[in-house]
């Protein structure tokens, strides 16, 4: 029986390739973002305030981030899971650090998430998209 | 007069058949989960999470079972109770550890609570199903 | 130039083996401990309290564990390394979680931490012993 | 009567310029490091992970740019000015994410602070060149 097992996890070359494409990705809009990035468990590995962004955003772009990894999903997915059970709508909310609108997206590799961007300083949409395009300057 | 009361209490070896039946409730719905155990005071007595269960999990499913313990009703029994008064729904939520959704269940011995089980991972019913299985386990 | 890495990580079925071997490490010593499993990034896995340990320990366990992964270091190397330089001694133990005093274990496979076992309830060397037979149980 | 003030802080291109120097500081001592860059009101503008960095530092290198906006020095002059004044020693490293050791350089231009350097991951006197290697960067 194994006692352990293998994960991927994005490191710092990949972490700086994702802030590197969201940040081009947020001039293309025109907008003003922080933009963070977390490896495999949700721990921060690089960060960016862009001029302009707002310091709301500073801890947003990161629980984002957070949100992707803890749970494994994008998190502009989290509204339309739970908007019909108004139970976790209401009560899942408070869970630490839990983000249920966009700008938080999966770095992947080999189908598997091996980190997350966070986004934060637009609108949800336009967080969501940078992230994105974060993202996948690290995935395969 | 007397100056002191008599309670019962789930000890270690209540938690560890709790959690066996937790887990095997789990298995049986292919499912990856968090489950934790407290006491009658709601302090933690025993906590697995299985391989695969979202990482969001391991502070959930502690804040279930500590919800039980602190207001002596099922997790699941808060939504509905205080879903027609808006007072509450928006502004007991915030109580620390509060927790309004399924997946926190009691164990009882004689009519008392002397313990809790909370688990996360699944939808509120199947933590429900989950929790209700291990709670099962040490209840008489 | 890669973007990822891959790291060993602790399981839930290594984490049993810990707490297993940890609480019959403390039964030898007549001890009632807690004890806590994590995996490579820190995180909760398994955690067990014993009859009649103190409830102090609960969050101490988890701290402890989590301190090894997060540093690299068995707890009881930290006072060591800070006893001689006053401005660590009195500045660093305030960092969140930091445990400076034995009872925190690594758990290691090919030369790398993979996960950790935190114990608390005993005296400082007791835990430390405790959290080593632990952490043997699921390294190679 | 004028009723506001003009501060100068650094950019999202200086602190990119910090974190730069910073990093070839920490690999010309074979070090791996987190360095976060703050602006002049103590707001993070800018981190990195170094592969290898010890994650318990992630919260220290921000503590440690906070420290130096928050109170006007460096990190490294708090521990020398009040080892011989215990109710300080004793009282005041509990403030808020105080850090009295060496790690944490000041961004400085016309003889103000205008934001700062802080990093974690080596001994407090390699933090501390590492940090001052960062904030010369952006300082006039």
């Amino acid at each position: 029986m194994s006692y352990s097992s293998r994960v991927e996890t994005l490191n710092a070359a990949g972490a700086q390739a994702c802030l590197a494409q969201a940040a081009a990705a947020a001039d293309r809009l025109g907008l003003s973002v922080c933009v963070a990035v977390v490896d495999q468990a949700g721990q921060l590995l690089a960060f960016c305030r862009m001029d302009g962004a707002p310091t709301l955003s500073i801890q947003l772009a990161q629980d984002k981030a957070y949100t992707v990894t803890a749970f494994g999903l994008p998190t502009a997915q989290w509204y339309p899971m739970i908007a019909d059970e108004p139970a976790l709508l209401h009560g899942i909310v408070k869970a630490d650090r839990l983000m249920i609108f966009g700008g938080g997206a999966p770095v992947k590799a080999g189908g598997q998430i091996i980190g997350a961007v966070g986004v934060s300083g637009g609108t949800s949409d336009q967080d969501g998209q940078i992230a994105a395009a974060g993202a996948a300057a690290a995935s395969d």
